[in-house]
């Protein structure tokens, strides 16, 4: 049976459920993991390791454990970026932000705890993957979400704020701390397949890197166009933090039609590697007309 | 060649710089990590790797990656404890801590990257581990660096500050805190080797757990007995916190007796595992005698 993207949630949700549960966790660290981790996100990066592995005919099973560890990182690094010495945000998901409703000190904690715990899920003895596997699988997601990752990214972020950067320092910079965390996603997903083809990685890891930075070109815009109540997160944030942006630096229509490029492009990336992409496809469709 | 503590020190001091060295990595964010993960410790955990590896017959390539994993994860504790809202300290290590010297923002981001970084070179292609290893020393990592291990302990520390524990909920927390790292350094050497003995892990895990306690118990009893320029970092912090600590549950002088104990009962596990110890020995007296 193919199942919709709508019954891949139900079931990322069920499993993120159960993987953040563990009476031996103090309660006010898991109460604050849960609250962020468990909120009302869009899940692309775990949706994003379904259609991934269903591209390329992973079992099912072999994809729970990646796309937890994947909305794991996704969390942390919303609570961390959300602290007040960081963007200091109150408000994301439509709630307050784990600092608020919890404290600094916990919030910091709890991003800590999620981001270990990725790699406790993927290595652990039930997560159906393979010992070569878990190794491939925990490589590519330490890469995409450290240093050279989206901390690296973060970094940059942070350090571009008041400066405005030109077009290809905002294109490392978004590669980085949003495109590489969602190739990660669709990476990963894919390596949990049998004898993974070279040349489909590649497609599929280029089709990633495309809406990863359709993703952040739509975000740019959507915090120019949109009100708060739509995003359920502050919007002009980008411009009250003096940040560099697409529409700040293309143009807010430039900015629009690169964003339509880089959707084709995404789809074009996927051509030909099987008739298993349309998950892919309506994921990629999602990214680009979301409205929040 | 057996190697003595400081070859093993002078071994991972150059690897270490090595692990920390990547031209992709934004100058600020590897200059903050660099600052404070190649500061002047005492290297316990990545010694303790060498120790158990050593114990066990672990090839000495091996244990290289897995050493600078303990102590990545080690230093992004401290810059995460250091923080304002956590411990407020402004120096460590004799040094400006990392959110003083740097700031809070790159602070938060080093130590994320620092904690990725771990598993990155876990599981890097040329880590020297097997597939399997890399599997169970990334598991074991994170159980022990994680919410139910250091996270899980820096919470309860918070949440007891400023209310006396009983010495049973001392010990929870500080087995957590800071005996879960412990226990992983010397069981993730440990589990360097071909066909571990589950006996002795199990022997190997009691020896850290007993030190584990130990280095605690005397880090409490130096923070009222020594002065800031002994210690690297301010005395008295724990009282200035109004933290819990052994001395305060137990007394001073019981205090010791108790590392005392502790020493001597580590000693007793590993009785029996073999002819190599004499390192893990030598680390047990450092831990109990170390006057910083």
């Amino acid at each position: 049976v193919t199942l919709s993207l709508d019954q891949y949630r139900e079931r990322f949700d069920r499993v993120m459920n159960l993987a953040l549960t563990n009476n031996q966790v103090p309660d006010r660290l898991q109460d604050a993991m849960r609250y962020s981790a468990l909120s009302n996100g869009k899940r692309v990066r775990a949706l994003l390791v379904y259609a991934a592995g269903f591209a390329v005919n992973a079992p099912i099973e072999r994809l729970d454990a990646v796309a937890c560890a994947l909305e794991c990182i996704h969390s942390y690094s919303l609570i961390h970026d959300d602290l007040p010495a960081m963007d200091n945000d109150d408000l994301r998901r439509g709630q307050a932000t784990n600092h608020i409703q919890f404290d600094e000190a916990t919030a910091i904690l709890a991003g800590d705890a999620l981001l270990t715990l990725a790699f406790e899920l993927i290595n652990a003895p039930n997560s159906q993957l393979t010992d070569a596997q878990c190794r491939l699988i925990s490589h590519k997601l330490a890469i995409g979400a450290g240093q050279i990752g989206m901390v690296g990214g973060q970094t940059l972020d942070i350090l571009a704020t008041a400066q405005l950067s030109s077009p290809e320092q905002l294109k490392d910079m978004h590669l980085r701390k949003t495109g590489a965390l969602i190739n990660a996603a669709v990476s990963c997903g894919a390596l949990c397949a049998e004898n993974l083809n070279a040349d489909v990685l590649k497609r599929l890891s280029d089709f990633a890197d495309n809406i990863g930075l359709a993703f952040q070109v739509i975000d740019d815009v959507l915090d120019v166009e949109s009100n708060t109540e739509q995003l359920g997160k502050r919007s002009k944030a980008d411009l009250a933090l003096q940040k560099s942006t697409y529409p700040k630096v293309l143009g807010l229509e430039a900015s629009k039609q690169l964003a339509q490029t880089l959707y084709q492009d995404a789809i074009a990336s996927i051509d030909g590697i099987g008739d298993n992409t349309q998950h892919l496809t309506e994921l990629a469709t999602l990214v680009v007309t979301r409205k929040h």
